[in-house]
């Protein structure tokens, strides 16, 4: 798309150099059936509950007159959300909650709220690739901090950039669950991450996409618990109920819903209100509970499945989490194989992940490597088939040094 | 919203000054019970197939196993809305149609793929706020252009923006049913304009959110019709089947699709394809035709019924247009009459409208005394009355002078 006909407008700057990578085009292959793919961070469609949504759209089309009409954002669905929101540890009021169209859609108005074209932002070197396409636009400075596997991202150096007298718009992170690298941010790093942003006023947008999905423990309380000034908190029911009813919520400080409200006019008038409407039904008949638990029961099966199938086939030097939440397990192999070569053999025997490299901003030697490996979406037989065949592509590889 | 308490965030410059207008307080009023609304540009709740609907989401979450998961963009939907284009005069393949949530995030999703921040912009002086809200995080340069209640857009106006060297990213324009003033432009100055943006190479957004609620006549064809390089047309369900169906579309080059797909992706994942599914499969039924004609007939008698009620008791000195499409009556009053203040009065009469002033980013002097008046979501008897009511307010008005 970058070959310009005669006739044809300028783009803006930035989307001249809008290309489609050499992983989408992998990834259309990657989709091609006999093909397990573990690339994707969906979830299940099997646990979806489809009949009860049928339900509740034909009771709310049949009962209510203006069902197809403009609307404002559902007041019910908001309460209910401050229920889910108490249950993970936040206090929020209905006032507080603002309905949007996903996460992302979450994340892209808030960087419209409160990123200047050119300004400053702070994520992790290994992050979610929907929020730097979100700052592509702004065409902003982005100062990037490390993660650990075990604790997650290093806020002592979110810290150093403050105190060199950065003033970035927004911190990005994701504490539980996190996009790339399945890791939970620990108490303490929490609690150091909270003292900072304190003492420079910097907004932290937490994006808590996963954050129903947890398999060991209660997880740890998000920012938003502590913090409801300077924590903007994403969350989202597409994990949990399905992602094509697009509902998510921001949870921000009341003062800056009408700004937030403008913004999201311009973006697109009203959320499919129908969709908020079925989803407060669903959520009214009691069923949610049980339902989370249901696909956490499954969601960890499929967690350990695929630990056990990497421990019993992949090679020695290659290394991995055991998320305690989220979707995602994150691979490290040894220094010598590129991830993204590997992909292409790994399609051809019949199994897809996403290379490392695609979530990286930082330095590329820790991503070049790496996988993300998606086991939400995969039944047990086919993460065990699917690790299987990578094991295979990776003994090649190995054996080529 | 603009005093800010101690450990709030900064905001994005343009986002700082976002105050929500006396008039947005004012319509907050107007849906009170008991008020007759001729304020929002609503369709006809009551003409909605919404029983078609429900039948259409049973059938689709019965026998797809994937209709609450992510997917691509509905297929079936791009090639109804081919079939549609063809009947509105334009040609156009699957390839070229992109789908949105709806006619304002087409215009935002093209304003972020054409415009750089503090570029240029072409608008008519009088036109819709949802595109005002899309330009202002850009900080644009706005260059205006008046609009002639007969025959639409100033077009040598362009030509003269376009000739003194500007060089502007786009132009905004609605050949027909324009927002706020109900008028469509003649096949003169479509042909001219077209001349225009050829010489210049620039584009144009063709808002065509009304393009099917034609009263008179046939509509003049888009410029898309004549031009498929730079002209970018924007359709949309939300005035024909069900404003929260959220489906609306872009037809542009082909070319510039993946870019598009980059942005919208940075915007929201998916659209609600269950939404499109729907869609899909009602006009599948065949009756999207007929159901069309339903909602031209019913608008035009109320739309006669406005004239008529207007004829009847709107004082001399008054003018309006007769919309040969769209949902709109635009209305002069004598000079000395300040809209925004009859609005206030209005209200208190149990009548809203909004004033022309909320429309205007040019010269004040024409806006000032003008009203827009919907006539799609009001029956002939509430039109009657509030019309009645309307024109004793201002009455009061005029004996005030």
């Amino acid at each position: 798309m970058n070959k310009k006909r005669v006739g044809e407008p300028c783009l803006a700057r930035w989307a001249e150099n809008i290309k489609r990578s050499a992983l989408q085009e992998m990834l259309k292959e990657a989709s091609k059936p006999g093909i397990i793919s573990f690339a994707l961070g969906l979830p299940a469609p099997e646990l979806f509950p489809a009949a009860e949504y049928s339900k509740a759209f034909e009771k709310i089309l049949t009962a209510d007159a203006n069902a197809l009409q403009y609307g404002p954002p559902s007041l019910r669905l908001k309460e209910h959300i401050v229920k889910l929101m108490n249950r993970r540890g936040i206090q929020c009021a209905a006032e507080q909650v603002f309905l949007t169209a996903g996460a992302q859609q979450g994340t892209s108005l808030l960087a419209r709220l409160l990123l200047n074209p050119g300004g400053r932002v702070v994520t992790e070197e290994l992050t979610y690739t929907g929020f730097l396409q979100v700052l592509q636009p702004f065409e902003p400075q982005i100062l990037t901090v490390p993660t650990e596997l075990v604790d997650g991202m290093d806020v002592e150096a979110v810290g150093s950039h403050l105190s060199e007298g950065n003033r970035p718009a927004l911190i990005y992170c994701m504490t539980d669950g996190h996009n790339p690298l399945g890791v939970s941010m620990s108490l303490k790093k929490r609690k150091r991450l909270l003292e900072i942003i304190r003492q420079y006023g910097t907004p932290v947008i937490e994006d808590d996409a996963y954050g129903f999905l947890q398999y060991d423990q209660d997880l740890l309380p998000p920012l938003r618990s502590s913090e409801d000034h300077l924590v903007f908190y994403i969350g989202s029911f597409s994990k949990i109920i399905g992602p094509t009813l697009r509902a998510g919520w921001i949870v921000l400080p009341e003062s800056l819903i009408p700004a937030l409200s403008v913004v999201k006019e311009a973006a697109d008038i009203d959320t499919t209100t129908l969709s908020q409407q079925a989803i407060a039904a669903y959520i009214d008949s009691g069923r949610l509970d049980d339902h989370i638990l249901k696909l956490r029961s499954e969601y960890v099966l499929r967690r350990d499945a695929m630990l056990t199938q990497l421990e019993k086939h992949f090679p020695e030097g290659a290394r991995w989490n055991r998320p305690s939440s989220g979707v995602f397990i994150w691979v490290e192999l040894p220094d010598h194989i590129d991830a993204d070569k590997l992909l292409g053999a790994a399609i051809e025997a019949g199994v897809a992940f996403i290379p490392g490299s695609a979530f990286n901003i930082g330095d590329q030697s820790r991503a070049k490597s790496s996988l993300r490996l998606n086991f939400s979406n995969s039944s047990q037989d086919k993460i065990e088939e699917g690790i299987k065949r990578l094991a295979r592509v990776i003994g090649k590889f190995m054996a080529l040094r």
